[in-house]
């Protein structure tokens, strides 16, 4: 098998070098372009995306029937589906991207200093993203348009379920540039299902590729962190917690708990664990459970939650810090906010995690003590947002912590860099 | 030699690595120290390196016997030489590093949705930091200092030929933690000067180093490009670039030019070539060279140098993109903005760049499409400084585009997360 691989892997590497150098080359080009210019290509990708709705929904549907045949879970399943409203969501999507204000060449700050000389930290593009993500057809059309609109070149890779659908909706991004005469290879699809060419994208294409944002689940996460070499945005599991510490009013947990898990269950920000200080256990757990279940959710516990309703199952310890991405959530009772802070430190993502309770102390210690990049107080973790946030369209949400944290947006697919203006000043 | 290298590898792995736990814990400490703390261990540190100035000159002294008897140059011992005003000043800037505002926890945005939601963007620490640098010492305590007062645990990689120096310098900063109650373990030293140790940093010690911070010449810039797999923030090789471009004031350009590379010459900030316009050459070539060579440089220059000054040295194409971190520069003429800008993208290292020019436009353009860090119009490349920019001490200048870029200092140096206070909200 070794000797195929070297062969196969550098047939990938053959293939994916120039595509990194026409990256490179195109985004010299989008750093210097117009916000005129940018804006006119994500209007024609908009357009273009509404012209070929048909044409989607077809590639669309090849991808569901493999799914299907391969009996892929509801949830999967509902990330990969098309739909006529869904194609005209991502339309308005780019629309909306291209309203926003064009980061690059804006001053970020700016200050005088004592012997004269003006200093100004203006944004600038980051260079070229490589995104890779899973099943979401969705994430070519944001991720493309957030990349142009910041002035960067993307290389997208598609998951292999959802290649066909990707592949219909980057013709439509390529139309757009090509409309708007800026260079075609400003966005790139990775034209193989190899996973050979993510290995080539994690080693950064010869130094093509400035920065990866990879997109999906546990094994992509393990993937990127033992092959990297080019600095990674994670954009990876959401393993997110709420946790309900006393006093805390039961209506308001339930309603928090049951949104936090159940609005939708595919997306990153749902949450998947429910701890529940031991203290309120005899008031509020079987409500919680109770509500839970009543909302169509399969509950897994431990000890004490199976005691407070007999529908629980079992939970096992692989319960605990699974994503399930579906309508199941573990539930667990502790002792109090350091047994909630340490479980959430070993078995979280670092995403976003909530506390319910009336008592103000205790949730600033939890949004102190926590390290995610989300941390709240009585609201839903389906908050986390770029669009909640008031941030605009986001690529997603970063769980590590350089460079970019939590909702990704326009904004943090940029850089930035110093421009000093003097008079002559010279350094004694 | 190959089964040589695994077993000491191996070795260096096994000392290395509970290096790397003891920062983490260290790091989950540090994250919660009270900014009083913390300036008291900064205190402390700063006596501790007065009270042993005597050691760390001692240290010193092996260190620059080492260095002389391998006959290494001027700049190199320079950068390496410690002496009492220079133990003095380090300590002085331990003292400022306390007396800067503490990041963690700093409130950098906030804004309310329409929804009642209340966000806030809170600065945290980054957490486990790995420095490596090289010859010079003083590096230990203000990377070890800065770290600190950004709530992170550090561990530093000294070059060999520093190693005694640094070493002496580190216990003063241990000394100081201990006085103030903070884990001895949250600045480290690597206790071998073995390059595998490097190695074993760059690949993140089991996860334990979440962003290295190298500081070198170009050996080092092209091991951490092969093999780092944690981010980067790189403080590489300083090739600045003075570009004279007409109409340019004669008197500035060369005060600006002299400076910028005679002022000290073994910082990152000096510059090491100098770029004419074919345009200027008649008149202000010959004056720049020879006020260049009277400041006491040597000149490499094009055949349109040489024939300005007959004291001017053929450069070879080497010494164009070379860090002379010495008494030489490097001179060409160009056509103008354009071969300027293209000579600087191709030989630079995005470090920083000025022009000299009375044209607006021209600057303008130039602050616009270099692709460096700073870039700066009518001043000197020296002031390429966190000092001289108003941000505080600095453990560099970064040359990267992730996270961090430009002058790096305690702001620089930290993430942050964002903290989400609610009365209840659900998502819609």
């Amino acid at each position: 098998m070794q000797g195929q691989t070297i062969e196969r892997d550098t047939d990938i590497e053959a293939l994916m070098r120039p595509i990194g150098k026409a990256a490179r080359d195109a985004a010299r080009v989008l750093a210097n372009a117009p916000t005129s210019q940018k804006d006119e290509a994500l209007a024609a990708m908009a357009a273009a995306l509404r012209a070929r709705t048909d044409e989607i929904l077809t590639a669309n549907a090849v991808d569901m029937q493999a799914a299907e045949a391969r009996g892929t879970t509801g949830a999967f399943l509902d990330r990969l589906k098309l739909d006529a409203s869904r194609i005209e969501a991502m339309a308005r999507g780019v629309e909306e991207i291209a309203a926003l204000a064009d980061p690059v060449g804006a001053v970020i700050a700016s200050w005088d200093r004592p012997n004269g000389l003006e200093i100004e930290r203006v944004r600038t593009p980051l260079g070229v993203i490589g995104v890779i993500f899973e099943s979401r057809p969705n994430v070519t059309a944001d991720a493309g348009a957030l990349c142009l609109k910041a002035g960067n070149a993307a290389i997208l890779r598609p998951g292999s379920e959802s290649a066909n659908s990707s592949r219909a909706i980057h013709a439509c991004l390529v139309a757009g540039l090509e409309q708007a005469g800026l260079p075609a290879k400003a966005i790139q699809i990775v034209p193989t299902t190899d996973r050979a060419a993510v290995g080539e994208m994690l080693k950064g294409l010869n130094g093509s590729i400035d920065v990866i944002v990879p997109r999906g689940g546990r094994s992509l996460v393990e993937r990127v962190q033992t092959e990297a070499r080019v600095p990674v945005f994670a954009h990876l599991e959401g393993i997110c917690h709420v946790y309900v510490h006393g006093p805390a009013d039961l209506d308001m947990a339930t309603a928090i708990a049951v949104n936090a898990k159940m609005r939708r269950t595919g997306i990153c920000g749902a949450a998947e664990t429910l701890l529940v200080d031991r203290a309120l256990a005899g008031t509020h757990l079987a409500p919680l459970v109770s509500g839970l279940i009543e909302a169509g959710c399969e509950v897994r516990g431990d000890h004490a939650a199976q005691a407070a309703d007999p529908r629980v199952i079992a939970a096992t310890d692989a319960d605990f810090g699974n994503e399930f991405l579906d309508t199941v959530i573990a539930v667990k009772v502790v002792e109090g906010l350091d047994e909630a802070i340490r479980h959430i430190a070993t078995h979280g993502s670092s995403h976003t995690e909530a506390i319910v309770t009336d008592d103000k102390a205790a949730a600033d210690a939890f949004l102190d003590r926590v390290d995610s990049a989300i941390v709240m107080h009585n609201a839903s973790t389906q908050f986390a947002d770029g669009g909640e946030f008031g941030m605009g369209a986001e690529i997603g949400i970063a769980t590590g912590r350089m460079h970019a944290r939590g909702p990704v947006g326009v904004e943090q697919l940029t850089s930035f860099k110093y421009a000093v203006r003097g008079r002559g000043q010279t350094r004694p």
